[in-house]
């Protein structure tokens, strides 16, 4: 597998743009459009709240039959609890998508990400997407990136290229996302391009698991929200004989390709979390099952109290050990090791003395990485999140104003 | 019912004392000892985390007999994660303090809060707790409140009267607990003094409800901790006749009074929340069961990004909203209204056209009060918390150094 340039345009037969439409209060990009040549399969992962917007439960409806052709996306509004009318403009930007690039609707996945409860200018709207789609390009996957945009910092984009057969293949994808992250989608958006050919079954099984792996294991804050979706489409023009059996050493290579996409993603993601100084990797070792790892990482990487430890460089393994505790699996904390990067700090559940300036070197590295080794089976899991500080407040004490 | 002065050496019969024995690196008291004349019936929570100092499953195990007669308490220290030498401390604080006050260490409840981690240094917890139990006085509750608080910035007591059968019974309690302070018990200590009488059926049940009404309602960061506890004690002095039936009269005032205790100490408990500015209070009503309603209002008190519009004074009834849907349970977001106190944010899942400005004059209110209507039945639930801000990060980040 190789690192490419370029992101959701990389993959043969895939234009995009990103344009301004004046939704965002600054005058950055708010509406992107991804696009290719031929239909595509597709498949898509979704937010698991019980308030959703509408371009979740549409988009979930126009993915019900495997494909699908173009993306829009606007930043700026998640046009959710807005009701009636939310769900009629969702419908409209699908239409005027189609109506664009002569297309059904059905085949336009819709996403929004923004502020919830205001109504959309569907004027503004309509003018962006038509400008997006008269202007798309396979050069401009980076304008798509950043008009996903919200309070992101770096815009999130990433291609890779496998061999198939002695064939090429690549996928590309762009992600969003920093506030109001939280396992099972959180205001996330994430977009892959592939020009693999392969059946809709193992699409689906190999986005699923990469996205249970990746975007299902960061967290920034515990908040799930009302937009998010992880969407995949493959248009198959790279050429390589059809994927279509799950235990095949191509699905394999594919998976592999797709999953190291969107950890990178996540990552960055996690990186770029609202107010973030670090990245911290939580690695669960040693777990009787691997739910029960992914559950103990990911209540660590959302504990407040970590979070905040470790923005103040503060080797507080006590806090660690309690997150892991309140995490709803049962383990015996009596056997359980912490390391802080390659420094010890508790066995068997009990404090070491520790060298304090080596484990403060540890937490001025990027990412912070804590293992914790439960020493009562063979599963483990990664998780990923951030570090918790003044200016994650700050953003988030005057996000609407 | 009528509010009274002191705390749980209000009801007759109770001494208590708090002390300085130097565990903290202030010269802050650190040692608490809470003692009645007569032996009590005896009652408890515990702390849900899997994770737990050697205080809390020992003191369970002191109770399993529905007895005890002393309190002792130590801050600056949470002797959790300490394995056999922390289990043995725990047990030489209840033989030290037995043997001050002539009892069985099976009649001490044990509590410790403070750091994890760290092995407590014995000879000045022995110390302390001898100092304590020679200067015992019914003057001293609120030197024994001072005594348990960490982080906390006041003291947290109460006392209370009321009439059962023409016999005065009073109730006094003290607790502590500001950071790691989420439902289920979490760094919270909460001691209930009573001279009332009633048999051991009758004060669990009244208890166990009490804190599920309050203690179990607070959410300060969603961090559980490893060392909580509420206890009471009833020593009968009264005189009252026996409360032995949970259907009587004198059970339901007594109950009653209990609880309102129990919701003011919590209440306390989430004012005083790590670097908060003003309470949040959350009620949920037309919920189809109480469960659900409870659920919903801990998922609002708990949100992050909810706590942080508070702070910033932006009413961002979305991410109620968003909160709500996360909580795990089921309901229709098309009936949902949202007040912030007087004001109507949302009808019917949808935003609505409010005065900014008084919406602003309700967030600089305290406490702030969300009420969240769900409209699908008769059941209610209040949940109390506390916004989030630059010193709750600034606290944590620095809490062990």
């Amino acid at each position: 597998m190789k690192k490419i340039s370029g992101s959701v345009t990389a993959p043969r037969g895939f234009l995009a743009q990103g344009v301004c439409a004046d939704l965002k209060k600054s005058d950055k990009k708010d509406i992107a459009l991804i696009y290719s040549e031929v239909p595509c399969t597709a498949a898509g992962t979704f937010t698991t709240n019980v308030v959703r917007a509408s371009c979740v439960d549409i988009t979930r409806q126009h993915l019900a039959n495997g494909r699908a052709q173009a993306i829009v996306v606007n930043s700026g509004n998640a046009n959710a609890c807005t009701g009636e009318q939310g769900w009629n403009d969702t419908l409209q930007m699908a239409q005027i998508t189609a109506q664009s690039l002569d297309l059904d609707p059905h085949d336009v996945v819709v996403a929004s990400t923004g502020v919830i409860g205001v109504n959309m200018c569907m004027e503004k709207i309509e003018k962006g997407i038509r400008q997006a789609a008269a202007n798309l390009s396979p050069e401009d996957g980076h304008k798509a990136a950043q008009a996903i945009m919200t309070t992101d910092l770096v815009s999130k984009e990433i291609a890779v290229e496998i061999e198939l057969q002695g064939k090429t293949v690549r996928i590309g994808a762009i992600a969003k996302g920093s506030g109001m992250i939280h396992p099972n989608m959180a205001t996330m958006l994430a977009f892959f391009t592939t020009d693999a050919c392969l059946d809709n079954i193992c699409l689906e099984k190999a986005f699923k698991q990469a996205v249970n792996q990746s975007f299902n294991m960061i967290s920034v804050d515990r908040d799930t929200s009302t937009n998010d979706m992880a969407v995949i489409l493959a248009n198959g023009l790279a050429g390589n004989p059809v994927i279509n059996d799950v235990n095949s050493d191509d699905y394999k290579l594919f998976q592999e390709a797709l999953q190291t996409v969107a950890v990178t993603l996540a990552k960055m993601i996690a990186r770029d979390g609202e107010g973030a100084t670090c990245m911290i990797e939580v690695q669960v070792k040693g777990a009787s099952t691997q739910e029960n790892a992914r559950q103990i990482a990911r209540s660590i990487t959302g504990s407040n109290l970590t979070k905040a430890a470790v923005f103040g460089k503060d080797a507080n393994w006590g806090r660690i050990l309690a997150a892991a505790g309140y995490s709803g699996v049962e383990f015996d904390p009596q056997r359980v090791d912490i390391y802080l990067g390659e420094e010890k700090m508790a066995e068997n559940g009990m404090g070491l003395a520790f060298d304090e300036e080596r484990a403060r070197r540890e937490l001025e590295k990027d990412p912070v990485v804590i293992t914790v080794d439960l020493k009562s089976g063979s599963q483990s899991a990664v998780a990923w999140g951030c570090d918790l500080s003044y200016d994650y407040v700050k953003i988030n004490a005057s996000y609407r104003s």
